[in-house]
């Protein structure tokens, strides 16, 4: 692979770039190599020459790469408060804002991925089962309730209600799936951590 | 429209139920007019004679259909228990079984189909989102906490919970995401309950 011009992003990176950014819009039927190809800017015949597997590949290294970035956005997110009824609500509002600033057309692309497999992609679903593993232990890290499975089921909780609010955000156009998830959340984990 | 013959089902309903299927499996992406033709084996052209608005009206109707059908689901579930507590829990048990009970590899068709949808369907995607109020005003009958706009918050907290409950189940296949969010949320109902 060349070396790219100072200022520029490599084809192969526009091109997971390009697939993380159509798959959170409209999931696996979004992604396609046609859409990804017109998307990056990047010559059709190289994205068979970067990702010889195909769509399956490029979509499992995109994903790889997404989670790395989602990881880093729930542990700056979680960072900014130091109770946990706070760290949620903190959360749920750092979503909440993510969602506008996408005119809530992007959501997870975990997500929004998942939706659309059929058998036939089942490893593209092992990714995903282990990159939502991945965050529920970023997420747990941040949390100290009484024993280490509460705690990790709390933050399984979490993710199921980030992954649902981004469904009815998109719906209704609105950050308030999230922010109205993260008040309840956030009493429970106020509870939790009371040890009531 | 000719009678179907006893024990037929008519074409027009083979395609929305065709329709449906295919939503709950890959979302928008998946439904598209010669899968439903070849899933509801009736000839191309009556697709266009049924729904002369095609593909967004073929899905926009199969959602109308399909939402009656949640709304009778999220009815019997509801009804089966009369404490809160266990209202909640009995409808992340009655989803886990239905998750279970699809291989995982259906979910919420408006769930999915949110997820795919780019500006072009915006049509769509206002018929999700009055789909949600309907669900939530559905849930929302089933209690009754201090006052009516923390019921509805709560019922919207639900359907946030099994949307996204229904992304991680597919992943994972498996239905414990519904029934830990149930436990979670049964203990919200709980203390909502009783008014603490």
């Amino acid at each position: 692979m060349k070396k790219a011009a100072a200022g520029t992003v490599p084809p192969r990176a526009r091109m997971i770039d390009a697939a993380i950014a159509l798959m959170r819009q409209s999931g696996l039927g979004g992604a396609g190599i046609n859409e990804v190809v017109r998307a990056s800017r990047a010559p059709k015949g190289s994205v068979y020459h970067f990702f010889p597997g195909g769509k399956e590949q490029l979509a499992g290294e995109a994903l790889g790469v997404y989670s790395q970035r989602v990881i880093a956005f729930l542990d700056e997110a979680l960072s900014r408060k130091r109770a946990p009824a706070e760290k949620v609500k903190a959360l749920f509002e750092a979503f909440a804002i993510r969602i506008e600033d996408g005119d809530f057309r992007q959501s997870c692309a975990a997500g929004a991925v998942c939706l659309d497999l059929g058998p036939d992609l089942d490893g593209l679903r092992e990714v995903i089962a282990e990159t939502f593993a991945e965050w529920t232990e970023s997420i747990a890290r941040h949390f100290e309730f009484r024993d280490r499975a509460r705690t990790k089921s709390f933050a399984r909780l979490l993710l199921t209600a980030i992954e649902g609010a981004y469904i009815r955000g998109r719906a209704e156009r609105s950050g308030r799936p999230f922010r109205e998830a993260g008040v309840w959340l956030a009493e429970l984990a106020a509870r939790e951590q009371a040890g009531r």
